[in-house]
């Protein structure tokens, strides 16, 4: 196979007839999970299969398509066309377009070696129900009853969802996907970070996806008069929590130059400030990732006492719930080896890296199933934006090297 | 006279009965600035003045009330009414009620040396109009057209609001009160800080009111996922903003050792924050106060040298926009020194302290009046809060000290 084998207006065809279901008024997208505009977009895509593609719906709404439903083992390939209020048009639909790429591409140019498989999975973003994944999981057999009573904005909730979009949840710990069947699971996505944009690079190779554990913290003081209160009677909750948060960046910092590391304070809200008052309670979140799970709780243990030993010297209440406790996981290594040797017969610069956020890819790996990301480059490492953008040479590589791997067979088991 | 001429009794009534006057669910008052309820407590006051008292209502709603309007000289002695939005119940009312009870006081226990003048200024609070001491300013002729422009939140501008309480606003450069005839003015408040609450002190003598600086901080960064984003790559607003938090706190903290100075960081609003995105803008403010105004001009260029540095140390993009530069004034030396000698005859514990905040006294020690402002505890330094109390002692102090200065007579001209 050419990497010229490619056809990279068919894939901007795609991804422009995409852009127009849900679009915005300033070219971004919505198309929420388990809407209307997820579902045609997902009709869109099976209207580009050829008739020779046997198309399956599960329970969930999840769409498998494939020209060899009796093959013993099937390499899957694919992503979510869900996104984000008002998001972008790459996040979701460029795995999608990038898998019917690589798959018509390989029947055209030969063979594939195992039968590959058109992977649409439903309601990956969690801005509707606060739930992450929700089709890659529920494919998996992950899912639960309780998942499913999560509500949107409007109350509906997840269940009823589904059923508006002439589905029937059911038999939620049953895998639809036969596992024993899948020899792999590759997806392509947009890096959503700045670390390919910044080096110039084509393409990433994820090798792990960074585990969050997430805190609330709330700073207790008193609220007393900005011009009446003496600096040493104050028990100011702004300059207690700023301190704190300087100190987790610290820690976060000097973390990173010994491990992967990465650690943020997103939000930050002063309770009853004002100009002229001495504020008495900010509430702030801490996440902090890494890939590795030890050194991610150690730093998390010096950070969380860090930010107590701030407090007694300055006399304020402090708290910390703990909203989230995920670990990390590591993609398969002989999938990560595969991808580096067949991307380097097109001369395309790549580099290994972490992923930041989870994927639908994430959870099979979890299932045991040997998972290939790769990420293409976000411009200014912009996502979740109308503003996506990436190199349209970089979707074309990316569907290449899919392609080349459906071609040659996925990664031979140790 | 003997501090238990002053009838306490009397004093808890009045107050009582102000408190009734727009009470709020929680115990606490709401008497905006030229509404009903500020008409109608000034109405209440004017119902318990004696048939002796001359009263006048200028053109901006202030109340003058005194026994013998030709005399030649008179000391005025007075507060405000209004109150913020949920405000306590001693907050102006007090020093008008102190007030009020010095002078019957005086005149039943003996004959004031000087004829003295009850005054209720209108408007003292900038809640409602953003404009702070109208009354009293508009009093000393201060006063702007383009003041009473100012709207509040329903748009209905200062000047409307006095005419819907009767009023003809006009000449505004005129002063209302005869400047040639004061021959000082004294004003009883809460002290709104906690300093003679902490120190278990009954009454304060305010010697300066600091005057405060102020700017608006905005800084930007870049907006980033919180997973995928190496902190050496980072713009992060909040992390920025709140080093330079930590850092003002800490300038003004060491200032504070070596000079009257208070300096706050009230608010802090970061733009789109999310608990999983790297923020990229926060804007916050700086309230810098002293008695000392080049020494609070110094500590503000190192206080803003200091958040330029740490913007470009992180590549952030900072802009400060000024919101507020009003200098400190020294109240009357002679005024302070005269009352330290009469308080020292009712063996009451004092200190002598510089006002955080402005109140209407400082308007007329702007205007060269002699001019007197004595606090009495804030309970946990608590105002502008339904929970304001005071020790009912001090109370009692304060109406003693300023009977006795009636009686006395004010500080003889060096």
């Amino acid at each position: 196979m050419m990497r010229s084998d490619i056809d990279l207006e068919r894939i901007q065809r795609r991804l422009d007839a995409l852009w127009e279901i849900g679009q915005t008024d300033g070219g971004g997208v919505t198309r929420l999970a388990y809407s209307d505009e997820e579902t045609a977009a997902i009709e869109y895509v099976c209207e580009e299969l050829e008739a020779a593609f046997e198309i399956r719906t599960d329970h969930l709404g999840n769409v498998f398509a494939t020209r060899d439903s009796d093959a013993d083992r099937s390499l899957f390939l694919g992503s979510h066309l869900d996104t984000v209020h008002n998001g972008g048009r790459l996040d979701g639909a460029l795995g999608v377009v990038v898998a019917l790429e690589a798959i018509q591409t390989a029947y055209a140019e030969g063979d594939p070696q195992i039968p590959p498989t058109l992977v649409i999975f439903r309601g990956e973003e969690s801005s509707r129900f606060g739930q992450w994944g929700v089709g890659s999981r529920g494919a998996l057999g992950q899912l639960t009853v309780e998942d499913l009573s999560a509500t949107d904005q409007s109350n509906v909730p997840l269940w009823q969802a589904m059923q508006s979009q002439g589905l029937r949840p059911q038999n939620f710990s049953e895998p639809t996907i036969d596992l024993d069947r899948a020899v792999g699971f590759l997806e392509a996505h947009i890096e959503q970070g700045r670390v390919l944009h910044e080096a110039d690079e084509q393409l990433g190779i994820v090798n792990s996806i960074r585990g969050p554990v997430r805190h609330r913290v709330t700073v207790e003081g008193d609220y007393d008069h900005s011009g009446a209160t003496p600096m040493p009677l104050r028990r100011d909750a702004i300059a207690g929590s700023a301190k704190m948060v300087t100190e987790i960046e610290a820690t976060a910092s000097e973390a990173a130059e010994g491990g992967d590391l990465v650690a943020t304070v997103g939000e930050f809200t002063p309770e009853g400030g004002a100009i002229n008052k001495v504020c008495g309670e900010v509430t702030f979140p801490i996440d902090i990732r890494s890939n590795d799970e030890s050194y991610r709780d150690e730093t998390e243990t010096r950070m969380l006492d860090r930010v107590q030993s701030i407090a007694d010297e300055r006399d304020l209440e402090v708290s910390t719930s703990l909203l989230d406790r995920t670990p990390p996981v590591e993609l398969d290594a002989d999938m990560v080896a595969h991808l580096e040797s067949l991307i380097t017969e097109f001369d395309v610069s790549y580099r290994v890296l972490p992923s930041g956020g989870g994927h639908d890819a994430m959870n099979f790996q979890y299932a045991g199933v040997p998972t290939g990301l790769v990420f293409v480059p976000s411009v200014d490492g912009i996502s979740h934006s109308p503003k996506e953008e990436t190199d349209p040479e970089a979707i074309h590589d990316a569907a290449a090297l899919f392609a080349e791997m459906l071609l040659e067979g996925p990664p031979k088991r140790g």
